[in-house]
């Protein structure tokens, strides 16, 4: 999949102004407070983690979003900090976060959308996000570098900046979207409607109403993010944010939506193959293509518990053929499905048939296609039709090293 | 928890006798072939994974014990090689070991009991088992080294044998209890009633009848062996079979019931902890205590998903105190349970309490507890009474390269 390593300016919805500072927060002195400002009139709608522990941010700013009836001005996020399991005392650290920077921008408070993402569990630091916002305000442009400074300042354990854009032509006006995310570790989001550390940030130009916007981010967010993970751990503080100024002029019809809803879902397609590209420790990027499943869910429950499974993971990062392993996660999956009518292929090479090791079964091309970075595991399960496609990871000793060490 | 290293012969039950050799299947050329034989009138009652993938031995050691109402009089096992996936030649390559078996031990072919353990896929090769069984029928005994010897056979990636003993007095008469196993990886068993690549062996000179055996398996692999996870994976061979030889003349009784069931229990949980206590990489081996669920089933939900992290078990590796993954693994277990009500401390040491970090909380005694090779979590979830204890590990680089390494 394409991956993007640079905002291009003429892929930016018109309408925002983006910025970033260094507050402080993060042990490595870098940007640590992004804030992107939206025009007056601009509309939103939020997807947050389904965790119970939920950030303070995620109740405040699914407070928000219901006070306003979806209006969001502007985007306040942090790294570095969690504001999680910080009681009371991190809720009101981020509305007095918002209420500062509703006076620094100019708007209503809950017109704030506040985010976190860091440790969980030390007290949140109000006090230099509020100290950071003068900066924070001097800092902000309609450039590729301050969308940049955006896209950076909200990564934490990440290596690199996550962005994608699209672009749909509606009679010679060009709507836009332009998305920013981060999230390395701690990701297997399992976001709800208005309930999901992946934070997503989609900005568009078009004009539409909160109840239009859920009706498109929804199916986007459902074989996107939905549908990745890296260790399984669904964060407390997962959001997806899809903000839109009006700015193109052009509204949300019947004839625009289609073709916005695909350009949307490339977007969050690409973001999510980004955040599982870039995983912790991660070698290689295994999709895990289910299909003769009975239902989707079904094929999705299978190829989580592929995804999830230490085994499986691990012969991945030395890429060893071992496909056993494969079919032994697939069988405590829950799912019922007969072995003898299943099976199971690495990239082209056919490994499991009719209850066994395929005939010709060639270990020495299953483990070329191993070797590679990216390359997709096919598994029918014989019983249905129904298919699913779910991008995950290897575990390595280096994912180890960095969660032992990292203090998150 | 009290880890037995060797076998004591006084704690060996009658009637048995126990023999190993070497067959060639293990590339290390250890001893891979382990036999027990029980006297005629042994009745026996198994336990087998839940896995929907289900090795040869499994289908038929589960079919003998329904044709012959529970008589065994052999069990064989093999280590080297699952006989999973393995079509019907694995079928047919596990009865011929059988047959085999029943021609040198002088029984009919459905009493004898195989298991297989090691990798998955790869042909079985009964005519090694089968070329092995005369060595193996002179090498028995009913001595301490002989039941070593079978002990030692059944492991594979286990650094040590796994042995545990209790006698139960009955009126001046002991009856014995002695259980064997093996077990280091894709380790986390959900046995179902006669359905378990943890291999468990129980021998006993109590007299029972296999429905008497079933009633009390059942508990005691429910409070033992069902609340242990390495790795979360669920083999495709675990077994565990209780054989009562009847040759210390004790029948069971309701005056005997209870005292051999808790034995029984104590035995199962040895085993159950020396399996985690040998888990694949392990530094540390974590009790997790959930108290104050709804219900016991709702406790272990929340003790699995914990187990389960990655997250969570990769800070344990390196004693950190990060204390918002545990709570983060329990807000996504699906449990309803609310933050502010529940407490977790790692040893003695509150870490959160109110929803967030205990007042007077001190990282550095939590990290001091954590450098324990053993110690204790206990969430309480504050909306029950109900409980649960689980055992489980940390996630190690050792545990990454033993299973990128080895192809099981």
């Amino acid at each position: 999949m394409n991956v993007e390593s640079k905002v291009e300016a003429w892929a930016l919805p018109q309408g925002f102004v983006w910025g970033a500072v260094k507050a402080g927060i993060k042990a490595s002195g870098k940007l640590d407070v992004a804030v992107a400002v939206a025009p007056k009139g601009a509309r939103a709608t939020a997807m947050f983690t389904k965790n119970l522990m939920v950030a303070a941010p995620v109740t405040v700013g699914r407070r928000h979003l219901e006070a306003t009836g979806g209006r969001v001005s502007v985007v306040l996020v942090n790294a570095g900090n969690a504001n999680c399991a910080t009681g009371q005392a991190g809720i009101d650290g981020c509305v007095k976060t918002c209420v500062a920077a509703a006076e620094s921008f100019h708007c209503i408070f809950d017109e704030v959308f506040p985010s976190s993402t860091g440790i969980i569990g030390v007290p949140f630091p109000a006090e230099k996000v509020v100290a950071a916002l003068p900066e924070a305000a001097a800092a902000l442009g309609s450039s590729a570098e301050h969308a940049e400074t955006f896209a950076r300042a909200i990564l934490t354990t990440d290596t690199r900046m996550k962005v994608a854009h699209a672009t749909v032509d509606v009679g010679g006006v060009s709507v836009k979207i332009f998305g920013a995310a981060k999230g390395a570790g701690m990701i297997f989001p399992q976001l709800g409607p208005p309930h999901a550390t992946m934070l997503v940030y989609l900005f568009t130009d078009l004009a539409a109403d909160t109840a239009e916007l859920d009706a498109l981010l929804e199916p986007a967010v459902g074989r996107s993010f939905n549908c990745i993970s890296i260790d399984g751990d669904t964060s407390t503080n997962d959001t997806v944010l899809l903000l839109a100024s009006g700015s193109s002029g052009v509204k949300l019809d019947a004839r625009v939506g289609p073709a916005f809803l695909s350009a949307l879902q490339l977007v969050c397609e690409s973001l999510a193959y980004q955040i599982v590209e870039d995983g912790e420790g991660v070698t290689h990027v295994v999709t895990l293509a289910v299909s003769g499943a009975r239902t989707e869910a079904e094929a999705m429950q299978v190829a989580r518990t592929i995804a999830h499974s230490p085994l499986c993971k691990t012969a991945w990062s030395s890429a060893d053929p071992n496909w056993g392993r494969i079919l032994a996660a697939a069988g405590r999956s829950g799912v019922e499905f007969d072995p003898v009518a299943a099976t199971l292929k690495f990239g082209d090479v056919l490994m499991f048939e009719g209850g066994m090791r395929a005939v010709g079964f060639d270990e020495a091309a299953a483990h070329a296609v191993m070797l590679q970075r990216e390359y997709t595991i096919a598994l029918d399960l014989g019983v249905g039709t129904a298919t699913c496609r779910f991008v995950t990871c290897d575990l390595t000793e280096e994912y180890v090293r960095i969660n032992a060490d990292y203090s998150t």
